[in-house]
């Protein structure tokens, strides 16, 4: 049996790790030691492993740490021989003390504990206070030990409503004294703090603060596995899905000071520019200081580099002999440390060929590096960053490509809020980020009288509020900069409608109520013309104008795309209904349209009338009639679309909605249609009354319409060829479609089918022309991926409608599913928002029989997907792996999607 | 290459076909054939088979007639020396004159044309006048076989709005003459109407009526085979569910005559009492008359036996003197054909086993069958016959099981109108047989009427009229004799509820309108107090009080339940929510509950006022506070029915519905609420507000409620739990069965069966008692089937709820799909209503799959179905073919399920 190896030790330009052992060692274990191989300095140390955690879960505190004392033992005595310093020094002994810090595979930042300064006891204080010449940085480590330890390890805490006990001696203090910082405490003062600190301890947890390095070490240790399990790292890790099962890595390093005078600096940086990308050095630092100061925002931090300095001083309006004075870069004031820094953090960019957030601490002119791993970064400077790395031949096409989020891709396509405009709004109120971007306008509550103002004034501004959206508001959600609903989902009308238009959007904001003529947020009412502004990307509600930026599509992102291209398999298309949308969709980059509604074209203008009037007649004649008035404008729409996207197939969808959907349900609009329409109120409310459903959603809609009005598909179908008719003439080369939504009966395809089939033929003969054309289906239906072999004998193409899908794969309405769906995901009965990303488990396995079982039937079936998720990049993975040509999205989403399909394709093959 | 054989020739106790062969010679030809064997006398005649229907179908008239021509000329030579007679008879012959008859494999009876005395021009008719001796025989055949050849085979027939022209030619001399009757007229008024008739044909065809016997057999055959094709025979086999492809056979036989004299006679006869069961021969019969004539009304037809003609004459109030006089039997008349007759039908009922529904002709005393076929019986009949086969030898247990249509035993299980009632009422409406039984009584428009009506008088009979039902109804449903509601379809709420009480109801009744004090029938205004009348069994609605009687459950219905039971693998269980349904179901045979709802229990009395307290809490311990009022509510009805099924398993399952449904939708029920609560109106309206769903089916439901409320699941676990406890305390052996509604994902179960195990032990704890109990849950959502092995981990058994599964599966609302599914179901785009026969293609598929998973994960798990599709016998012939343990149903429908399932266990093993 080979002995399990627990503890890696790192220091002195060896280590037993490396980079590629973050699995075991955590990111941070592994990086430190592949920094000693690489001849960074930094303080020897070790890391216990990730599986040790497993077994502390398992076998409990005593038994674990037995089974590590050997190891931990031998790896002390390795620090204290490369450190030349002792373990709980006495007499002459240079005091070794011990940083604990926690780290598991991926960072959770601030969510485990760490332990600073472990080591210290009444003796070694002493020691170091004479070792270092400074009593005062000696005592105030010691109180920040006691501090830190008794509340991360010894459990000591604020009791209900009340101040942390350590922080209620310091106010004390600081009060009598009339300081205003804790650094102004003398030592004396810190020696009475620390005294005070102990009792504090002892009150609290009945127990005296231990004295013993080992006894401090091994409690250290065990906090930081029990971390692990704390009811704040649980719910972290269930929202970014991180196994409870991985565990954290308790790394223990030699303390290194920056405190310990003028000679000493701690500080954080930059490789490259993680706003703009731009390949350029960039950081803060703090001389006399440890790393927390930094942060801390009581001294201003420096800037590192003399150039980044001089930019600093411009902006805060800081004359350069000021500058100079108070606040030189260290580039000025540690020349040497600097350079090294300088070379060190060129090393560890190249290294690991990625730019990285470093934190550093000089302790006495000598470098040490405490940490460094891949930094975070706006969208654009991750874009930026991948495409300068591919030019140089750091990395190549497909790293470039993977190393995109392309969720935040989104960044660069929507306007924002600039950063001082946030930073001096006032939040409201904070819901969904239902559809990205940043918006500011006047509240206004109804459709007309949006569309009225933005008529009256076309530079008007308006921010659409609504309890939640309906068809019938969407002329003032053309209008409007955004829309803010109390109620509704990621897939709630508004949020779909919204994401199509790329219009930002904000829905089920909490504790908002929206009444017809005024928005309540907590006690404040806001009503027509107020101000306000939404930021969709993440959901916030703010009072007042908020500045906004448009940011630009720069070159990096067009290189981006086109490596992307490169690299696909999937086809990415579009969800478009206007010529506008489809002409977004086409700059950037769809290629095709895969979800054409033709519903949204019937609440424009006369339109409505027309279809109302179809409603109301009593028989096929009269529907007839009505729809003859629809036939040209719809033909025209058809046109529009077809010619936007010339040359790449467009797939329309019949009618799908439930014809209620385009009456009324206000009795003042029922007025209004009755006048309009020359029949009697009571006549209105009737019709109304017979269409309404108790499940809209599983009604009389989609096929089912078309197969009990088939006059319904015969108007369409001749407005959809002739509009393809005419533009072949043209010379132009459309390709439609036609889509048959909700199918779940082989019957139902065919019989519609029939019908089109028989139109096209029709106008081919009046025309004298002929188009090519597909008549194809939504699979949407749980039924229908299981009948799919006997679809595919008839369809053309296949799109999976995942929204239907999901909706009743899962039995949830995604229009009230918000009553349980965020408890659903707080508990961890789901583990995602299946509206947002495809489950892959449940509605995956009916995608993938679908997409089988057409292919059966017809190898090459062509099989794409239409619903919200894709332009989801974990759903346009699942896509890709099912082998479907094509993704569908908002056009918006578009250049997510294309890098999706780019990164599943060099991740599948 | 064999030839193939197309036509196959019977008579003189020879055939070439036979009983066997009824997919090839259709029903009617394989009986002709077999009754030859049997030497039984049978006209000689010979079939065309069904395959040369397709061929006629795919290749034309004039190919299908030169491939039959030589067997079908030989087969009429065969005829000629049978017969001792020639088709198209010149000089001396005696003319051979023929039917030609359809003959499915099924009958369908009048949907396909019939050609009699073929072969007749105007020189056979002279030859048959002189023959027979009967000049007026023979000019009335031949006007006869020219109508019908002139309508069935040229086409001719009615203009619209007119007569049929034939008839005007008859009407006219009639009318000129004075007769009442066809038979009046004379011979040369005969010829004068033959000569008219070929005029019509010629004014209506173009062309002359033929007069080559050839050329009229090829037209009567041809016409057989074109009937299979209109649209009222596609019409009929869609909703019998016969394929196209089978095709119908033609039956060509020599005529035979019952009109040709005083010793000739035509009747029709069953071998056993069609009505009773009762095995005595019985029939009727008219001397010197063809076969139409006994059914057209126009002569009264005498009884074949004596002693069955005493018995009219005793009903019908006739002396003995008059009855041997006017209406002797064929036993008195004929005796000699009587005995021939008496021992043919002995002879075939033997032969069959079964009941034989017989036409024979007597032509100059010689006795001639023309058909058998197994009789139509009632539903009591129908097990009667069998047992008594059974008990007498003739059949084995498994036949007579096979025998009974397990539909038909719901004729004996519910009151049913008298004959005389239904013959006397007026029928307002036509609606769904919603739920089978007969009622009579006042119309009333609300729950709380119909209550306090019978409160105040016990015996008062309502009948409760709503626009359609929910919960708030039930109070009103238990007390009424029948429900009838404007809309919803076989599974609306009325529907469900009202069968599950084994209580008459009509649901979608065609053309009625109910407002909130009135039933309008066309123009007719019911209001509260008139008396109407409903037919569950077949969804008629009646004027006024229709007198019902009580069919009793007889002795022969106990053995068939009894045999039943011996072969069934399959247990049967019930849909019942109280005592009283349990107590009727165990009568039925039940053993055990499938699904005992728990909602209904909240709307009684007082406890909903305690259920609306809960919804309204604004916390967690208000909920709790309202709930603790409900538990010893539920725990006494859960001790009801446990104790009602002692011994066998209860499966009770948690709160279902969406809470909306426990609160009014109508003000004054809200203004109601406020003041029982002492709570603002404006309160009671933002929770129903803030409770109403757009798709509710989806919704905040099933165990979404006990996962975000998981004090509920406390509350009804423990009532539950201590019923059981207290029962056990009593020697009692209860087994309850907790069931979890709506899992969709391994997370809810876990979550749930957790809270209930909990909850289990403390009352143990408390009681100090254990009782076995199981925890499963209910298949209903797709995505449960799709991950039942993971399920299967945990749950103790699957019950599948095919109801929801259905509605997910399809995407049909239940509740709204009467706006499609009739004209689904009528264009065949649906066979069947997958709300009443489970859809084996689709939603079977997910069965299959639920129960594969399931067993991998668990090999013996308990699997049900507790659906409405449990009560319908092809759906549980499906459930035993996927292994299920058993099915459930409501009380009303345990025997039908009982007798499917032994049938299922015969036919698949």
């Amino acid at each position: 049996m080979t002995k399990v190896k627990r503890v890696y030790t790192f220091g002195n330009k060896q280590a037993e790790g490396d980079t590629s052992m973050k699995n075991l060692l955590g990111g941070k274990g592994a990086n430190l030691a592949e920094m000693n191989l690489i001849g960074v300095p930094v303080p020897p140390g070790f890391t216990i492993t990730t599986d040790v955690c497993t077994e502390y879960n398992k076998l409990g505190r005593e038994q674990v740490v037995e089974l590590l004392n050997d190891e931990v033992k031998k790896a002390v005595l390795f620090l204290e021989e490369t450190m030349n310093a002792k373990f709980g020094a006495k007499g002459d002994d240079f005091p070794l003390l011990l940083s604990v810090r926690s780290g598991a595979r991926v960072s959770m930042p601030g969510m485990m504990d760490t332990v600073l300064n472990l080591g210290l006891n009444d003796e070694t204080v002493k020691l170091i206070a004479q070792k270092s010449g400074n009593d005062k940085f000696a005592y105030d480590s010691y109180r920040r030990f006691i501090q830190m330890y008794g509340g991360v390890v010894m459990g000591v805490e604020a009791e209900e409503n009340s101040h942390d006990p350590f922080e209620l001696v310091l106010d004390e203090i600081k009060e009598t004294k009339g300081y205003a910082s804790d650094t102004e405490l003398t030592v004396e003062e810190l020696q009475e703090v620390v005294k005070k600190f102990k009792i504090v301890v002892r009150e609290q947890t009945g127990q005296d603060f231990p004295t013993n390095p080992w006894d401090q070490l091994w409690g250290g240790i065990c906090a930081v596995f029990d971390s692990w399990n704390t009811e704040r790292a649980i719910l972290y890790r269930r929202m970014e899905q991180i196994p409870g099962e991985w565990g954290t890595a308790v790394n223990v390093q030699a303390m290194v000071y920056g405190n310990m005078g003028d000679n000493s600096a701690t500080g954080v940086a930059f490789t490259r520019d993680a706003a703009t990308g731009e390949n350029i050095f960039n950081g803060e630092y703090l001389i006399n200081a440890q790393g927390e100061d930094v942060v801390s925002g009581v001294r201003t931090p420096q800037e590192i580099t003399l150039e980044g300095s001089k930019l600093w001083a411009e902006r805060a309006g800081v004359s350069e002999n000021e500058r100079a004075a108070k606040f030189p870069s260290l580039e000025e004031t540690m020349p040497k440390a600097y350079k090294e820094l300088f070379e060190v953090q060129k090393k560890l960019d190249t290294h690991y060929s990625d730019m990285q957030d470093l934190e550093f601490t000089i302790q006495d002119g000598k470098l040490w590096m405490l940490q460094t791993r891949n930094g975070k970064r706006t969208g654009a400077a991750m874009v930026r960053m991948a495409i300068e790395m591919l030019e140089d031949g750091t990395i190549d096409e497909k790293t470039a490509l993977l190393r995109c989020d392309p969720n935040r891709l989104d960044e660069l396509l929507h306007p924002v809020f600039s950063a001082e405009g946030i930073a001096a709004a006032k939040v409201l109120s904070k819901g969904l980020p239902a559809s990205p971007g940043a918006a500011t306008g006047k509240v206004v509550f109804s459709a007309d009288k949006a569309a009225e103002l933005v008529t009256k004034d076309p530079t008007e501004r308006i921010i659409l509020v609504r309890r939640e959206t309906s068809p019938e508001d969407l002329k003032g959600m053309y209008v409007a900069q955004g829309i803010l609903t109390e109620r509704g989902g990621m897939t709630s009308h508004a949020a779909v409608v919204a994401r199509g238009m790329g219009k930002c959007c904000v829905s089920s904001a909490a504790g908002i109520r929206v009444t017809h003529n005024a928005l309540a947020i907590k006690d404040k009412k806001y009503v027509e013309g107020d101000w306000i502004s939404l930021n969709g990307t993440t959901g916030e509600v703010y009072e007042g104008q908020v500045p906004t930026i448009t940011p630009s599509l720069s070159g990096y992102f067009g290189k981006l795309m086109e490596i992307a291209e490169k690299h696909t398999r999937m086809n990415v298309r579009t969800n478009a209904d206007t010529p506008h949308d489809a002409k977004t969709a086409y700059k950037f980059g769809a290629t095709g349209i895969g979800l054409c509604r033709t519903e949204h074209m019937f609440f424009e203008g006369e339109r409505i009338l027309a279809v109302r009037e179809m409603i109301l007649a009593e028989d096929e004649e009269g529907r007839k009639t009505a729809l003859n008035k629809l036939l040209p404008i719809q033909r025209d729409d058809f046109e529009g679309i077809l010619e936007a996207m010339d040359g790449y197939g467009v797939t329309i969808r019949l009618l799908d909605p439930p014809l209620h959907e385009f009456t009324p349900n206000d009795e003042k609009s029922q007025i209004e249609m009755a006048k309009e329409l020359n029949i009697s109120l009571d006549e209105v409310k009737a019709k109304v009354d017979s269409l309404h459903e108790i499940n809209p959603m599983l009604g009389h809609r989609g096929c089912r319409l078309g197969n009990t009005y088939p006059e319904i598909t015969e108007m369409q179908t001749r407005g959809i060829i002739e509009a393809a008719c005419k533009l072949k003439a043209k010379g132009l080369n459309p390709k439609p479609e036609i889509m048959i939504p909700l199918i779940g009966t082989v019957e139902e395809f065919v019989m519609q089918e029939g019908i089109i089939r028989n139109v096209a033929e029709q106008v081919f003969a009046e025309k004298g022309i002929r188009v090519d054309y597909l008549v194809g289906t939504m699979i949407e239906i749980p039924r229908a991926t299981l009948i799919a072999d006997q679809v595919a004998e008839h369809a053309e193409f296949f799109s999976f409608g995942t929204n239907d899908l999901t909706q009743m794969t899962f039995g949830y309405s995604r229009d009230d599913a918000d009553k349980f769906l965020p408890i659903y995901l707080e508990k961890g009965i789901l583990k995602n928002d299946p509206f947002q990303k495809i489950d892959q488990e449940g509605v995956g396995q009916l995608i993938r029989i679908g997409c089988e079982r057409g292919r059966q039937t017809k190898k090459d079936l062509k099989i794409g997907i239409c619903g919200e998720h894709g332009g989801e990049p974990t759903s346009v993975e699942f896509c890709n792996s099912v082998g479907m040509n094509y993704v569908s999205c908002s056009p918006f989403r578009v250049p997510i999607a294309r890098l999706a399909a780019a990164q599943a394709n060099i991740k599948q093959s």
